[in-house]
């Protein structure tokens, strides 16, 4: 069994959920019933025919003897399209469930069907974060503190000035999240991609089946063309590493002997089992445990791309996992740095006392004037 | 929620039950209850307040509260501690729960109680292929076939010789996951590590917890030397490889042109949704995924080695998922070969065709004892 | 020392000067005299001043002695600094050498103009690719050809249907690449990104040094704020993925049993010491070189986004090797199956008999239309 | 060209050459003579003809023509035979050059022996800074500081105490590396790895290649059995593991604000381009660097396992380079740490001060206990 335990402290239960078993299987079934509507809706078969069918895809099959059988075909689609079949009573409807796809067509769309939920649950939690930190730029983008290289004090900027920069790292990492969300498409092309099966109206068909389940169609068939994939989860790992920015950031500003910014007080947050007097920057761990782990997914996709052929073996089988680790770990971080921002306890007077103990003057550049232009090119990204 | 349905198929049942909440769960409750009767045994306190504990470690809770929890504490411990002293009605007795432990003992701890129960599982499916391949390298000591460099044809070996390099090298990959199994050791250190609020007593508390609970004591708290654990991590992913090495093997050899071994045919495997003719090299599949994902998860585990301080923030929070991603993938890879390397169909006359086609003569050089050799260092090493 | 031996078989001449020691320590030259000449031409140095000093900078120092003070002093900055310095008489002239600027400044900013010019070199030979895949997939629209899918023989195909998928795989990996290259930005920020140093006038010198550099200004200094870089590195480990996609599937053609395709012939290349008549796929084995290594490179840029405060310690120094090991690997893989898919041998009677080994049939499905739409994309593209 | 500014920095003098070009063929051309001499020795060719061969094989060849050539032929072995045979005028003698060897035959000896002194290096830097964090956790066994987890203060425990983490860590580490060393071994197959071409002779050439070369002889060729390789290359990126874990607690310890420890001032070293106030901890930034990128390079040997048959297609040729920047960049993060422990400046008034500041007293547990054992355990592994 999955562990919940293990897996709910790094994430959150909107996008555990997402990717969990129930929804990967309706949308398994969503994509056979709307298989079948859709050739219905362009004449391939009989209207009464795709109802019958999708009839038989409405209800949720048991998912641990489905998984079960998954495990023993090799795939899920042989025992989901048999399960369907075994529903409907006339052997000219049953043969036609699946009618011109393959196993890769359902694996494929039912993860782009649960990676379009949860690229939205993404693209609200980064936006929720980068305005809290539009907020906490604007209300510092004056207050001095000292700038730190090489972890070491240097010289003065302002607190505004260093939350600008975490600011447009996640506005970054957000709008190329966005643009590679563009590899969310339907997946159909039969059995060897070349759309044979579908009674030469495959485009036809495409469209109908896009329409329906709210998916930009594909080009072409990308059983063995996975790129945009990888490039989803690369824009995935990179945001988590623009939000692992800033919980760096915070926890080595929490560190007692420099005090200067605290995550907000929240009841049951932040303990020790041992020691009553602790604040642990929770919210930071979040954020810095999916830094850890985010990058060696995104290599797991990279490495994934020379699959084999017309549709590979172990490559595309390898994806579905590690793509839905990186959503899991991305919303974890997002929504577990948002409330710590918007509730940031700052501490300026311990900001101004460290920056004097290095005494290295108060110029502050030209700092202001760059809080004001990333906040103004912030509006304009959003 | 997790999936079963994504993660049963690269696994085992057993191997997911081992690292699932319910086993994570009840090591932890069993770290609680022995580490109360370790210290009654030694007399830092009352044996029938250790009892009460470990009464009040007895039940399992609920997975889903406690996981929601977790989460917002940061540890599981924190919430576990005080559901355990919740169960305990005189407040003396409960607040000698979790006495001079901290939240990283109960974590390592219990994944080192279920990565002990996980190593059995690897070391005794590594055995059951290892021994199939060495009989089927011993079968075909003699059986000619064309070796193959560069993916291209070179010149003559035996199919045993081929087989005795892949027993090899499951050989030597056990051995060194044999190795590091000795970083499976009991986690006490108390808050910082220096086994303080053990009442000076805490070297006799270990050794005295380290029996009770069947770990090996380890030389000194480990929080943030994690070293072990990363070559652990390691191990596992270099067996996945030299698994991934057989399964690429066999799945090239399988090829309808070269069509020299085929996995067994298993009822329900290994079929197509869409090409009833097709036979599809499952067990392969399982292993080849493994092998794409494993190395990532290792150097995870390596990426996380500098944890801050006494014990650090994000890095070893992320290493549970992570080696139980591991041990969950070896297993799946191991238990998907065995049966493959148990059945498989050999075709000795295409292999002989193969070979005859390339005209590279049929000279196999020194196959045959090389076989020989390695048959007799893998009953050594057994 | 480096190891040409080592490097040379998976790059390219023309890549590993761009990323060579004197285009380097050029670059770094240009950087020092354009930033006096910038300041100058606004009017905060004297122009005979930045004269001085861009005269200074026209010489190339000693390449050794600079790589041991560099590795002493912790950054190539200091010794350079010190050089430049050193080799002007007027000790006020001097010590405005660098002025306004940080170490970091010097080493992003040379390494940009180092990826400006690899990126030219991959834009090029990724195009050159794209348009050998396009003629040999329009050439083989319609040549008929067994697909293959988990690596069995599936259901008819067009040899055109497979380059065109290849084709398309480059073409987006290509895409992206180019949208990324926008991280390839002018950095100039000063010893905190303050902008402080420059007199009030920092977004004027940014102009001015940003035309001489030929290099975009960046929105505002990027010391820490580096997902642009991960994007880059990530674009380039994709794009080795996809013509790592085509090497392999054509070592698994041109298997001896397969025998559908074959790299074309070049003296020398593809021998074998110790077997006259082999023909290695070499340019293949270059690509799956690449292939194999990218992801990891990939990893290590995300892994080294969580930069410390205002210029972190370990992450951004770790880039500038494995951001040139990226542009170097993913022209030599390029570099190797230009010429391979230009000059490829294609047995399309073996791709007949392939395929009627399998007794499969013959409809190629919408391949044809599939090969046209693909051109046609291609060329909107291009 | 590759490029000294950018690899020196993080390695050493001596370990880049252990891995240059000129290492490479002297390893290389070793073979070839030792080869000859093997085969002499026992009677498989006249002795004046190994020593004819062993004369050719003395000259170093002009090293960028030869990696012209390497890059042309897909191996190293291809030119560089060619080029020995054309050095001896007697054709006879000239074909028995590289007789009964294969390319990978020669490329991994030649790796091996690089490999064999990389790892003394490796072993010698990693003792001296072993035994220097002996002498500092001996010297600071009773110094109390605080112990910080999750980055904040937490209970007391001594200097010594954090040291002799440390200092397991690495000894742990090496320990492993030690082990692992075992894969280095002659490698001596021919063609397809099954002893062909030596007369029946074989494991007598190869007892007397492996006394001559001083390399431990292979139980059997080890051409596609790599897991060996992939053992030793986590071990080395372990062992960075373990340097960074000190250079990262080092830097938190030599912030401005904590000040408890700092590297030695060493003339030139740790400076900043822009601030003359500045003391950067340049060998903990060395020693950071290479633990970003060391994981990264142990996941790329582990992927690279499942190579294909007898001898792989761009799995073995990804290792080599690999390796090679693991031993330099382990290599440069011990020689950079070494000194930085040897003459480490510790603060025990500020030690004792920050430790007051969070009120949590002062017992400081086993600490001093702890570190005696750990001192006891280090001796006896040394």
């Amino acid at each position: 069994m999955p562990s919940l335990i293990r897996d709910r402290p790094t994430s959150t239960p909107a996008m555990l959920a997402a990717f969990g078993d129930e929804a990967l299987l309706r949308a398994a079934l969503s994509f056979e019933a709307a298989l079948a509507r859709a050739q219905a809706d362009i004449g391939l078969i009989p209207a009464s025919t795709a109802e019958t069918i999708a009839t038989a895809c409405a209800q949720l099959p048991d998912i641990e003897a489905l998984a079960e059988a998954t495990a023993n075909a090799g795939a899920l689609a042989i025992p989901l399209v048999a399960l369907i079949r075994g529903r409907i009573a006339d052997p000219g409807i049953a043969r036609l469930v699946h009618k011109g796809a393959t196993s890769q067509d359902l694996a494929d769309t039912a993860l782009m069907l649960q990676a379009k939920a949860g690229a939205t649950l993404i693209v609200d939690e980064a936006r929720r974060l980068a305005d809290a930190l539009a907020i906490l730029a604007e209300t510092h983008a004056a207050t001095p503190m000292l700038g730190r290289t090489l972890l070491q004090g240097a010289l003065p900027i302002t607190f505004g000035l260093k939350v600008a920069g975490w600011l447009r790292g996640v506005d970054g990492a957000l709008a190329r999240f966005k643009r590679e969300t563009s590899a969310i498409q339907l997946q159909l092309g039969g059995a060897t991609g070349s759309l044979a099966g579908l009674d030469g109206q495959a485009q036809a068909v495409i469209e109908r089946l896009a329409i329906l389940l709210d998916l930009p169609a594909a080009e072409a068939p990308w059983h063995a063309r996975r790129e945009g994939l990888a490039g989803l989860a690369s824009s995935l790992a990179i945001l988590v590493g623009a939000v692992g920015k800033i919980a760096g950031d915070l926890s080595l500003l929490a560190q007692n002997e420099v005090a200067e910014a605290f995550e907000p007080r929240v009841p049951g947050r932040g303990g020790s089992s041992a020691m009553a007097h602790k604040r642990n920057p929770t919210g930071c761990q979040v954020a810095l445990t999916a830094a850890i782990r985010a990058p060696h997914l995104a290599a797991t996709m990279i490495a994934a791309l020379p699959q084999q052929h017309e549709r590979g073996l172990g490559g595309w089988q390898a994806e579905a996992p590690v793509l839905a680790d990186l959503f899991q770990l991305a919303h974890g971080a997002l929504a577990a740095m948002a409330p710590v921002i918007e509730g940031l306890e700052v501490d300026t007077a311990r900001m101004t006392a460290n920056l004097a103990a290095v005494e290295v003057g108060t110029d502050t550049g030209e700092s202001q004037a760059l809080v004001a232009r990333a906040l103004a090119a912030h509006r304009k990204d959003r």
